[in-house]
């Protein structure tokens, strides 16, 4: 195993875990830790630490961390910065490996506040254990169940890792990639970073073989130059998709009350993560659009797309957002536009996006979007409209004018449009793993609590597949994936 | 009555319709139209016009639009485009007052097709009808209860008129305003404009007094010169919100074969909507997103912005998204921050973003916002955070862990988290009411079905006041806000 692998094990994969300052009190930290380290049931076992109860939650409680049995591999602090230095003092002396300090009130608080902070350094440097913080919320890792923190998110395993100067920005990851049935491996919330650092949580990613996509928000980074070295060897191997807090002048002003971090130079900055191959988002939003189609989308081999939609506006849209986002709209080969001539009634566009111009979807929709996808000049695609099965049920359902006679014809008719949507969405699973190619979709549907109940939408988010709400936002998460594909294809030509 | 509100009055609010092309098959467009002006039920006779039918959806079918008893102030087209000539031009002979013509196969196909796009236009200029279309997806008016279109949406009644030179996306629109309760007034899908143009359509709703905000899909204007006058007038009055199709060469190709419009040079565009007042968007989301802001926020007077936020990440990022869409994040004023410290405990960030730094939320969110619209200083607000009430009863009732003894225990403990959240919305909305000024919420609470249930959520949903999912979506659409508002001061200033 190699040695950074080893150095994080007992942070992620710690064999006891101690909580130090563990509390009866729900509305406290060292509450909410001990309640989701339990709700998460790891392998390990737990101890909470403080002099004034005896048991909490069901388990024995211990006065301080050197009357604890046996070793402890990982500890979490929540007690007040006041009385932390001589907790953490302890915990060395017990020969603790690990120490997450989620206890705030250090360099982001002021100069006498560094100094507590500074203190924290000595000591974790002296002991050689491994630090995360101060003011931070705490780490996870689903695989061994470990969910050392405030928040009570508890996402899926998965592919994704996350490095975040922000707890809550994390947090909000966790939740929206849940809701779209997408996991994560592991989730270090990095605080102050009085030790270790952004980089080298990211490097231990490079390393994780759980890790398969890295999210990271960054405020700030110390040493910039260490840090863009780790990233360009990373971003080799596996996608950084960063989102930079503090772009602004007054960001960065809340970024150094936030986590003491100083922005730096934005255009600096940019041009470093271009050169490291980092994929910098503008927005949390477009973090999680681009997480998700990393997470479950193969690379495109080049930037050239088809468009298929139902509607022509929307394609007119996408088609826009494409090229904005760096992908080709390509002009379809001769032979395609036979191959749709033979599918299309007439009225079709004629054109990359393939407008079917209402014509029925569905089955013509699925072999549109099949020959498209079997053409070798296209290297992804977009298809807009899936999902308007319960729409058009509850339509008819509601029309007192539709014909139909009974309750049981109403209910084959129910069904087939279920299975038609299901069908379609199996179809286009089998058409990205057939071809390798990338085939994001998007659709409105997604808006409604009706389109969530959609069999086609249900299917795809079965696999952990995105409809996007909005032609652009695929576009644009198509589009990062052709840009890392050739970043890949330059950096392997460079190694050779 | 203005002459313009006399011209379009036949349109939206008829007092008979004639839908020509009826059909009792459920796919085609003429029984879709029928359908939904039936389900629609508005106050007005509804003719059923085609020559194989006797009785569709329970109405006598006529078998020309000469045949049926009295007047016909609109008619609806959807017979093929070979037959349509006739049919309009009995439609003139009738002297019916508004045409709407569905059919497509016109200009968007080609030259031969395009000779007959010109036989409907100087029937129309010969008849003085008002025509839409061909190739649109119909119009609505909701107050009247009109839904002569294809599609099946049928939006609340409200403040906001779409016209759209896409059906689909006019559509799209009206199913995500739904889900977040914001009604319209209006609809026009203007198909290839052979006669009646989008600028014609924008004086109409400038006029019109049930629309308050016009949102404008446009891929392409005929006469720039009058569309930017017009526009101008209107922007006076009430916004104009629009997204335009074909920005990109590759968008443009695009355009030509969907409405057969020349998207033409989108510098040049782009440089009029700015000088005709015209709030311009990038996505379809941001329209969404803007549509809402502009429909159930007031307009701050200035670009001054407090930010509240229960994490420092997501206020950092508010902060950097302010600073981009032209909004001031103020430094606060001595005064407001010794309120603050006198609300807060001590580890609040004292700058703007107010970081609650995990302080607990509910009251002590609400005094801090109060504290923060109430400075003079400050024009507007983003808080951050709202909506988690059911996450953390489910979290309870789900712990074995918890120190909940009685099912009556949980109950009164859900029920004083739901009154906590539904008392914090209602604060909220009390304070834009006292205070005039906009108060935009973000929380990922949204993103999930929990969040759908919050009350909070419920609350302000209620209202049409939309919870943004990420704060960068709330400040794009608060810098909107308040860039319409600046303009409104300018050109006023004009005017004296």
């Amino acid at each position: 195993m190699s040695e950074i692998l080893e150095r994080f094990r007992p942070l992620f994969y710690p064999r006891s875990i101690a909580v130090i300052g563990a509390s009866l009190n729900p509305v406290k930290w060292g509450f909410e830790i001990l309640h989701h380290l339990l709700l998460g049931g790891p392998d390990c076992k737990i101890y909470p630490v403080n002099p004034r109860e005896k048991i909490i939650l069901g388990l024995n409680c211990y006065p301080s961390i050197k009357q604890v049995p046996g070793e402890v591999d990982l500890a979490v602090i929540t007690v007040p910065p006041e009385i932390a230095t001589g907790v953490v003092k302890e915990c060395a002396e017990k020969r603790v490996k690990a120490v997450v300090v989620v206890t705030a009130g250090y360099s982001e608080v002021g100069e006498r506040e560094k100094k507590l902070e500074e203190e924290l350094v000595g000591l974790a440097e002296q002991g050689k254990f491994l630090m995360i913080g101060p003011n931070c919320q705490g780490i996870m890792c689903t695989d061994s169940r470990i969910f050392a923190q405030i928040m009570g998110v508890f996402p899926l395993e998965g592919p994704l890792s996350i490095i975040s100067q922000s707890g809550n920005i994390g947090g909000t990851l966790c939740r929206y990639c849940e809701h779209y049935n997408v996991g994560f491996s592991k989730f270090v919330s990095s605080g102050n970073e009085a030790t270790t650092s952004s980089e080298d949580i990211i490097e231990y990613y490079g390393e994780d073989p759980e890790t398969r996509v890295i999210l990271a928000y960054i405020e700030g980074v110390d040493q910039g130059r260490k840090f863009f070295t780790i990233a360009k060897r990373v971003t080799r191997k596996k996608p950084i998709i960063m989102l930079k807090g503090g772009g602004t002048p007054v960001g960065a002003r809340a970024v150094s009350s936030h986590t003491a971090a100083l922005a730096g130079s934005d255009t600096v900055f940019d041009s470093a993560c271009r050169q490291a191959g980092i994929i910098r988002v503008e927005a949390l939003q477009d973090m999680l659009d681009l997480a998700i189609a990393f997470s479950t989308q193969p690379l495109p081999r080049g930037g050239r797309v088809g468009i298929v939609t139902m509607g022509g506006g929307l394609g007119v849209i996408a088609a826009d957002a494409c090229s904005r986002s760096g992908l080709e709209v390509i002009k379809l080969p001769e032979k395609t536009l036979e191959e749709m001539d033979k599918i299309l009634p007439s009225r079709w566009s004629h054109n990359n996006p393939v407008d079917l111009a209402g014509a029925e979807g569905g089955r013509l929709m699925t072999r549109c979007i099949e020959a498209l996808i079997r053409c070798p000049e296209i290297d992804g695609l977009i298809e807009i409209g899936i999902g308007f099965d319960v729409q058009s049920v509850k339509e008819i359902k509601s029309s007192p004018f539709f014909p139909i006679s009974s309750e049981s014809e109403l209910a084959t008719l129910t069904e087939s449009f279920k299975q038609r949507n299901r069908r379609f969405a199996e179809n286009l699973m089998r058409l990205i793993d057939e071809s390798g190619k990338p085939l994001l979709s998007a659709s409105d549907a997604v808006a409604t609590p009706d389109g969530e109940e959609s069999e086609a939408i249900k299917a795809l988010r079965k696999r952990g597949i995105m409809v996007y709400p909005t032609p652009e936002r695929a576009a644009k998460a198509l589009g990062a994936l052709a840009r890392y594909s050739k970043y890949l294809k330059e950096t392997a030509k460079e190694t050779l």
